[in-house]
C-alpha cells in the first residue's frame, strides 16, 4: 500500500496496555506471540495465506507523528513519559511466517511476533486486520478459482467486487488477495494501479439504453474498442436479441481486421446460456468469441454451472469474492496471543480446554511424501526436531494421535521475514505469491480443497510440545481457584 | 476522510464507457441516475442510511493527476482525446439525497444523481461501495442499539471490530457507521481522531498473564488508570477468581479517592454470568461499576440476554458489526440505474418484471400520520404531488395497491445536496447524525424494527409513476425479439 497505516490504527486497549507495561517497567520483555486460527471458513478445510506484505509494511513503517501524539494527548488518558516513547518507538523485533501465498491450517502459528513486549502487543490489531481479511479473501479465491479450472471446459476467474466490497480500501485489498488466491484479473483500476493486476471489463446496461437500440450501442462499443470489445447481451433478450446482434458486429469487425473479444452473460440460466450461446457463436465461426458471466457468483455456483455442462470462459465473481459473504464467511477470527514471555511459556486456559493455547516457541514442520504431497503439519518446540515415526497430537483433542509417517521428508514451513525489524528478503512479485499458492493447492491430499465434506488435514503437535502443554494444563488447573 | 479517494477507485467498464460516450458525443447529455436496493439486511424492513459525508466528500474532491493518467495511458486502451478530457474532468452534477442517518426502505431512490452522462456514470463504483457499506453497518448497528436499549436494564452498544473488519479503512468506516446506527463509541482510536467518535477499551488477557498473579495485573492497571479501569475476570475464573479481585481492587481505588470503572466478561454464558456478577458488586456496595460484555455478540445474542434477565451495561460488539456478518448480511446490494436520459425517461425491463428499474426523475414523499409516525412512502413524478386518496401501487407487484390515507402530512423525504458541483450546506457533525437515526427509528410503524417477521413498511408508487412505468413496460414488451 501506497501510504502506511496510522499507528492509531490500533484499539485503545493496546495503548493503555502498554502505557501500563512502561511504567511498570515491562515494556522490555522479550514477548512472543503466536497468530493462528481455529476454523477455516466457508466450510472448508485450508485457507490460503494472505497479508503478509501488508503486515510487512505497516511494521517496517510504523511511527508515530506529531498529529497522532495530540490527539492521544487530548484524551487525558496518558502521561508526557509515555507520549515520549511513542515519539521514538519503532518496530525492532522478530518476524517468522508461512511465505505468503501458502496453503495453510487451522491451529498451527502461521506467524510468530518475537520482540519487546511493548513492540508486540501494539501490532496486535493491524496484524490481524491486514491478515484475517486477506487470508478469507484468498481462500475464497482459491475455492472459486479450483472449482473453475477444474473441467475441461473450465474458466479463469476474475474480481469484480468493488461496488460491494467493504470500504474502497476493503476493495483494493480483496482485489489483492483474490489474485494471490487465482483471480486472474480485477474490475478495479486503482488495484491494477497499486499492484500490478490485469484489469478487466465490459460495459454496463446503460450503455445499451444510451443509444437508439442495442445493434447501434454494439456498434459504437466496437468501434471505439475494436480488439476489447465484450459485448453485454442480455439487456433485451440473451438469445434472441443480445447474442445474434453480437454475432453480426463480430463479423462486421472481423471484416476490418479486428476480433470480437467476448460477450457476458449477466442473468438467467447461465448453464443453459452459455452452451447455447457457444453453439451459437462456434456455428457462426466465432469460436475464439469468449464467454464472460456474472451475477451472484462464487464456488459453488461455478461448480454446478460445469457440472451442467456450462462453457463460461470468464467467471465475473463480485461481491462474494470482495466481502467473503455466504456460509460460515465474511470474516475469518484469526487470534494473536502471548505464548512466551522471557523464557517463560505462557499459556491461557479456557473453560472449553479445546481452544486453550499452545504455550512456547514453535516451529512448524510440513512432512511430504515421496511425490511432494503434504501429509500433515507437525508444530514442535523450537529447539525440537520431530522423529519419523513419533505419535503426534490433535491440539483440539489429545484421543487423536498419530503416528509420524516412516518414509515422508520433514520440511521447515515457516521462515524469518523480519529481524530485527528489518525485512530479510524484498517482496515477491504478486505474480509469484499466486504461482505458489496455485502449486501448493496441487500438493494436497486428494480431497482436501473439495467444496463439501473436505478431507481434514491434520495438524499435531509434537511431543515435547505436547508434554509441555499438558505439564501446563495440570499446573494452571492445580492453582486455579476452586480446584 | 482525510485522504480523498483516488479516480481510479472505479470499475474498469466506467472508464470504457466513458471514453465511448466521448467519442460518440454522448457524453454531455443530461443523464439520471438512482440509487436504491431491493431487499432489506438481516432479514429486517428498514435500513439506517449513511455513508452520504462519504459519497460527497468523494464527488467534489475528484481530480484525475498525472499519476492516473500516467497509468491509463500505459494500459493502451485509451486516446489522447480522452485523457485529456480527464484531466479536466469534475462532478458539476446535482445530486439529491435522504439525509444521513435517516431510516429507509427497499425500492426508494436513496440517492439521485444528475449530471452530464459522462460524470454520472464514472462515479458508479465509488457512490455504491461508500453507501452499501456504511448503510449495511448503520443498519447492524441501530439493530443492536435498538436491542440493547429496549429495557429497563438494557445497556449501550460499543464497536469493537477493528481486528476483524474488512481492511484497516472498512474497519474505519464501519466505526463511523456504526455510531451513526447507535454505537456510542469504538475500540479503534483513528477512528477516534478522524471523526471524534469516543474511544473506549479495557485490557486484553496478555496483559494478566504479563504479571504474576490475577490480582497483581488488577492493581497495576488500576494503579496506572485509575479513573479509567475496566477489568477483564475471565481470565481464570470468572466469578471465583476475577469477580473477587475486581472487587478487592475496587475498593483499594475508593480507599485513595477513585472507582472502577467497570468489569469485562468475555466468555461463558453471558446472561447468567451478568447477574451473578451484578449482584456481587451491588453486595459489595459497588453499584457504579459497570458490566461490560463481549464475545461473539450481536443484536440477536443482546435480544436473548436481555429475555433472560443479563445485566449489561456495555455490550461490545466487534466481527458482526464491523462486518455486517451473519444471516443475509456482508453486503448491501445496492444498484444505481439509469432512469433518465435527457427528457426521456429509460427503464431496463428484466425477465422477472418486478426487478425492472422504475424510469423518471422522481420525488420521494413520508406520509405521517398526527403523531409523527411514518405511514408509508410514495415515490412520484418529479413534477406530481401525491393526493390523499389517491391508490398508489407497490413497485415489485402492482396486485398490492392501498390508498394514501386522508389524514396524513406528506413530507418531502429527501433534498438537494449537492448543486452544480458544490455542497449545498456543511457537513453535519456526527452526533447529529447518529440523534437523527434514533428519532426516525422512534416514529416508524410498531412492529417495523422487530427482529423478527417484522412489520413490512410500504413503499409506493404514485399514480403518475405508476402510469409511467406500465405503460414503458407495455412498449418495451411490443419492441422485444419475439414478440
Amino acid at each position: 500500500m501506497s501510504t502506511p497505516l496510522s499507528p492509531l490504527f490500533t484499539d485503545l486497549y493496546q495503548l493503555t496496555m502498554l502505557a501500563g507495561y512502561l511504567r511498570w517497567g515491562l515494556h522490555e520483555q522479550e514477548a512472543t506471540f503466536d497468530l493462528y486460527f481455529r476454523r477455516s471458513p466457508f466450510g472448508g478445510s485450508y485457507a490460503v495465506w494472505a497479508g503478509l506484505e501488508s503486515a510487512l509494511d505497516y511494521l517496517t513503517q510504523l511511527r508515530f507523528e506529531d498529529e497522532h501524539l495530540a490527539y492521544l494527548r487530548n484524551l487525558q488518558l496518558f502521561d508526557e513519559a509515555f507520549l515520549a516513547y511513542l515519539q521514538s518507538w519503532r518496530f525492532s523485533g522478530e518476524v517468522i511466517a508461512f511465505p505468503e501465498g501458502s496453503v495453510v491450517f487451522p491451529n498451527e502459528p502461521l506467524l510468530t511476533v518475537r520482540a519487546p513486549l511493548g513492540e508486540a502487543q501494539l501490532v496486535e490489531t493491524a496484524l490481524l486486520n491486514l491478515l484475517n481479511f486477506q487470508t478469507l479473501i484468498a481462500t475464497k479465491a482459491a475455492r472459486a478459482f479450483l472449482s473453475a479450472s477444474g473441467s475441461p471446459h473450465g474458466g479463469s476467474v476474475v474480481e469484480f467486487g468493488a461496488r460491494r466490497a467493504q470500504g474502497p480500501n476493503g476493495a483494493l485489498l480483496a482485489a489483492r488477495a483474490a489474485f494471490i488466491g487465482g483471480a486472474t484479473g480485477t474490475s478495479n483500476v486503482e488495484a491494477g494501479q497499486r499492484f500490478g493486476i490485469p484489469v478487466v471489463g465490459t460495459h454496463a446496461h446503460a450503455w445499451v439504453e444510451a443509444f437508439p437500440s442495442e445493434i447501434a450501442a454494439f456498434r459504437a462499443y466496437a468501434d471505439a474498442f475494436p480488439d476489447d470489445s465484450t459485448l453485454l447481451i442480455d439487456t433485451f433478450d440473451t438469445l434472441k436479441s443480445g447474442l445474434p446482434n453480437a454475432i453480426t458486429v463480430a463479423h462486421e469487425l472481423a471484416g476490418r481486421g479486428h476480433a470480437l473479444r467476448g460477450v457476458r452473460l449477466d442473468s438467467g440460466d447461465l448453464a443453459y446460456l452459455s452452451r447455447r450461446a457457444r453453439e451459437m457463436l462456434d456455428g457462426a465461426g466465432l469460436e475464439n468469441v469468449k464467454i464472460v458471466a456474472s451475477n451472484d457468483l462464487d464456488e459453488f455456483v461455478i461448480d454446478s454451472v460445469i457440472r451442467e455442462g456450462g462453457r463460461i470462459d470468464v467467471y465475473g465473481v463480485g461481491t462474494r469474492l470482495a466481502t467473503g459473504g455466504g456460509e460460515g464467511g465474511g470474516a475469518l477470527g484469526g487470534v494473536y496471543k502471548l505464548v512466551q514471555l522471557g523464557s517463560t511459556p505462557k499459556m491461557k486456559l479456557t473453560a472449553d480446554r479445546a481452544k486453550s493455547t499452545v504455550p512456547g516457541r514453535k516451529r512448524v514442520w510440513r512432512a511430504r511424501d515421496e511425490a511432494g504431497t503434504a501429509l500433515l503439519d507437525v508444530v514442535s518446540l523450537e529447539g525440537e526436531r520431530p522423529q519419523k515415526g513419533q505419535l503426534v497430537t490433535d491440539p483440539a483433542n489429545p484421543l487423536n494421535r498419530t503416528r509420524l509417517p516412516e518414509r515422508c521428508t520433514l520440511e521447515s514451513a515457516r521462515r524469518v521475514v523480519l529481524e530485527a525489524g528489518k525485512r530479510t528478503e524484498p517482496a515477491s512479485p504478486l505474480s509469484e505469491l499466486q504461482a505458489y499458492a496455485a502449486s501448493e493447492l496441487r500438493r494436497l491430499p486428494e480431497g482436501t480443497t473439495r467444496l463439501l465434506n473436505p478431507h481434514v488435514y491434520r495438524v499435531a503437535l509434537s511431543e515435547g510440545l505436547q508434554s509441555l502443554r499438558a505439564r501446563m494444563i495440570a499446573e494452571l488447573e492445580a492453582d486455579a481457584p476452586g480446584a
